[in-house]
């Protein structure tokens, strides 16, 4: 007989309500799944969330953010991620966002993870948009 | 000694059949991944797939019956889906979707599993997309 | 008490490197992440890397070979995968995507992994780019 798993939502505080019914994170067993994260800063409820900034950079650093208050939120930290995937809305945008990227994992204590890039559409004004899979343990 | 974990074709019956040789879901060990499924109705084989219809509601709650039917015929339910990838083509229509997703949901007896929603191409007519990943046990 | 369970990343000789701070792929447990693969020829340290050839066969025959060289390096297969998302940039290339990729697999000896296509923008020439999850043992 194995353990059952319990599923459990992930809701940092000060993470804006999602839009629809679905958790800013899930855990169950020892995989951990961040829901895609944008540049939106911490939010009061019934508030509607404001991106950090109009830059790549605001963004970026907001979205790395909020995908790190998940991790931690749920017993996890980014040495934990296998995968990110980012959306980007303009290839153009690519090198400068790897710039900020790899300045912000200098102090990475694993390997880094895998990664995907695409470009795609997102809503607004935002640039970026990342979820990622973590395993535990 | 671990137990050799084998991998596992799901193929809800009535599911049309791929357009290639991929499969509409796959199960190993207790990870099951539903494919990328769009709002096509149940075909026969040798028949060419027609949409539910041309709304997006229709095919939202199309391409929701698919995953469900896969998640069934995996032993699994929408209560152990920890991501679901939704591929829209407009991002004006993301407001719609989320109040079908939320009626949809509404019975749902787990936290919801996380979500990533992006704007993608589709070919011909189709609307949205999902994908899936649900942890058992 | 469980295991410490180990984050290996995965970096087939020949490879380029990654352009910014990633692996190509990463195992934990019995998890692998293949990152984002494009038709990349195998580069020498610091050298741009080249597509394989300009049409969609080369670069989808090339990228396959990437994806299948991080998996035999991370001690993995094709028949351990259970999810090979497709990136595509144009809809029409969706007949001729699958033509190859049925070809390719002729010889697969499990079921066939899940798969998700959507069409999205990519850097440059490239038109197709892939990732893929493995659950190993």
């Amino acid at each position: 007989m194995t353990e059952k798993l319990e599923k459990i939502a992930i809701t940092p505080a000060g993470h804006s309500a999602p839009p629809a019914k679905f958790s800013h994170g899930v855990k169950k067993g020892n995989i951990l799944q961040v829901a895609g994260q944008v540049g939106f800063l911490p939010a009061a409820e019934g508030e509607e969330p404001v991106a950090a900034g109009p830059t790549l950079r605001d963004q970026t650093l907001q979205t790395l953010a909020n995908v790190k208050a998940i991790l931690e939120e749920g017993g996890a930290a980014w040495e934990d991620v296998i995968m990110l995937r980012i959306y980007l809305t303009d290839p153009s945008q690519f090198d400068e966002m790897n710039a900020i990227y790899n300045e912000y994992f200098a102090d990475l204590k694993s390997v880094p993870s895998a990664r995907t890039t695409v470009y795609v559409g997102l809503p607004g004004d935002l640039l970026i948009e990342m979820d990622a899979l973590a395993v535990l343990g």
